[in-house]
């Protein structure tokens, strides 16, 4: 080819791009719905999903659900992002005694803050619920709902995975974002049921997951309205208010939503009471586990770890017939950056 | 006029109506669009709440609010049905006591049960909110939420207003109705916040106004998860999880939705925190309280009262510039009925 032809060969596909760029959107558009989760592999859990989401839109079918009642709730941690080597919020509570140790020289000789200030994980799991409590309390309390809200924004922002050296929000799992806007295409309204706070996933969820502050479930601590100086603020008080945990999931799905789910998708026992509630109800229902099996591209661990331990949720899995996600068989990629 | 011309005119008339049949939800839309409140009188009430509309949703606009922070949250008791001569939910908790006294021998003898069931409303009232927080436990609690459900979705189909002879649901105020309407069509999410009982409220808010199960906050009783006869059940206990009422209104709002509303609407000092948490935030906010000002229709009540008491709120109102709507003369209509 010669350098004019591959000029005039160059300048035509400009125009054609040109002429086409319109249209580009819509063949983008019918793509995806060819395939709305492209990062799965085809195989029984892409089947299961896809195969319970045709049953309950179909109009007149025997499996059909009004779209008001197309609940789904996600666990977060190991279920829509990275919770290893430490969940995420523990590692913004570490970041955060370590900012607040300067006004605090009792921490350096007071457990379970001297463990956390010398990054000593041992001693700080041996702490225990009443430590992890205390190092909450320390971190999460203490000033206004506004104030906590721009600690986390900033600290998200800025912190790194350890191993990843990535922004956390960039370690959400790809294949589950697809999954979220696949159901949310469907109808389906998706809520967030995290044993994580609250008010630590509000400020960047609508941004990751499009899931808006108002469909997400969590634990907290009290808050307290006042007045200060004429303006009504809410104070985080170092008291705690819920835990969204194991029994707590389906008892925080009832007073937050007040529906009951017809989808749920879990990754650790924590969401075993949650995968019950939704799955064991009559009708057509999808109980999923994400099941980390891949330590080459993320983590692997299901019954011998401390953080999203899997082990009597899996039992129930195979008893109840919910879909088992296998991440390395079942997930294309993993990340969006991969 | 003959007989025949008057037969014939019938029978044209019969002809164009349903020749026109088909066109007629357009022209009733049409009609709507001219006046989406047609239940309000024209005045500074409606004005100040179209005004804000119109304000907030104009693109570009100096107080646009993008359609995700339309947050608007509304009071209960007393801003969207009535709460005379009794709070409904108090009426409720009454006739369950009734229900169950045959189970409660002791009840005849013991306070405040014996006051309830002789309609002693004096005794009632000074039993204060001990008294009624034992009301409240041995009507709402000792059953499973879907068992509460049933009992709520029966009592309000068949109990009747002793004022007004009708179901409590059609209580519900038409120019509110018509209110909630408007505000979603203008993009707006609506919410009840109310001091009553979420699970006395969401089996009918959806029907009645149009507010889906998980846009409703309210009080609430604990409730544990349990699996019975391996099913699985949330079953209602006698102790108190959450008020929400008074300053307990922004933690509600907070803990539940987790965005700042943009308009707030109550009745009463219970709702006082809540305009003040929805309208002292910088930007083009709306604070609207429902005066009680129509003995006639419907009831005339604010300083005096013990239910909905209107006092602290109404002194705020003129301070703050909320919208304070005279029944008497801002509403056309009261109910659907008349």
């Amino acid at each position: 080819m010669t350098a004019i032809n591959r000029r005039r060969l160059l300048a035509t596909a400009a125009t054609l791009s040109l002429l086409f760029a319109p249209a580009l959107p819509f063949l983008r558009q019918a793509q995806a719905q060819t395939d709305p989760l492209p990062s799965w592999n085809d195989g029984p859990s892409k089947q299961a999903i896809t195969g319970f989401v045709a049953r309950v839109t179909q109009q007149g079918g025997p499996d059909f659900v009004p779209p008001a009642e197309r609940i789904a709730t996600f666990d977060n941690d190991g279920t829509l992002w990275v919770d290893h080597p430490i969940y995420t919020q523990l590692a913004f509570a570490l970041d955060r005694v370590k900012a607040l140790a300067p006004l605090h020289s009792e921490w350096t000789s007071t457990q379970p803050f001297k463990a956390a200030l010398e990054g000593d994980m041992k001693t700080l799991a041996e702490s225990g619920e009443h430590g992890m409590a205390e190092l909450v309390m320390a971190s999460h309390a203490g000033m206004t709902t506004a104030e906590f809200e721009k600690i986390v924004t900033d600290w998200i922002a800025t912190a790194r995975h350890p191993r990843f050296k990535r922004p956390y929000t960039e370690l959400s799992y790809q294949p589950m974002i697809e999954l979220l806007a696949y159901l949310r295409a469907n109808g389906f309204k998706t809520f967030i049921v995290s044993g994580g706070g609250v008010e630590f996933m509000r400020p960047w969820t609508e941004r990751v997951y499009g899931v808006p502050p108002e469909q997400v479930v969590g634990s907290s601590i009290k808050t307290k309205f006042q007045m200060r100086d004429g303006r009504p603020e809410l104070f985080r008080l170092p008291e705690l208010n819920f835990v969204d945990d194991g029994p707590g999931k389906p008892v925080g799905i009832n007073e937050y939503i007040g529906r009951r789910p017809i989808a749920a998708f879990g990754n650790s026992d924590g969401d075993l009471a949650m995968l019950q509630w939704t799955t064991m109800s009559g009708g057509a229902r999808l109980g999923v586990i994400v099941h980390h099996t891949d330590a080459e591209r993320e983590y692997a661990y299901d019954r011998d770890t401390t953080f999203g331990r899997l082990d009597k949720a899996l039992d129930a899995a195979a008893l109840n017939k919910w879909t088992v996600v296998d991440m390395k068989s079942d997930w294309k990629r993993i990340f969006a950056f991969e």
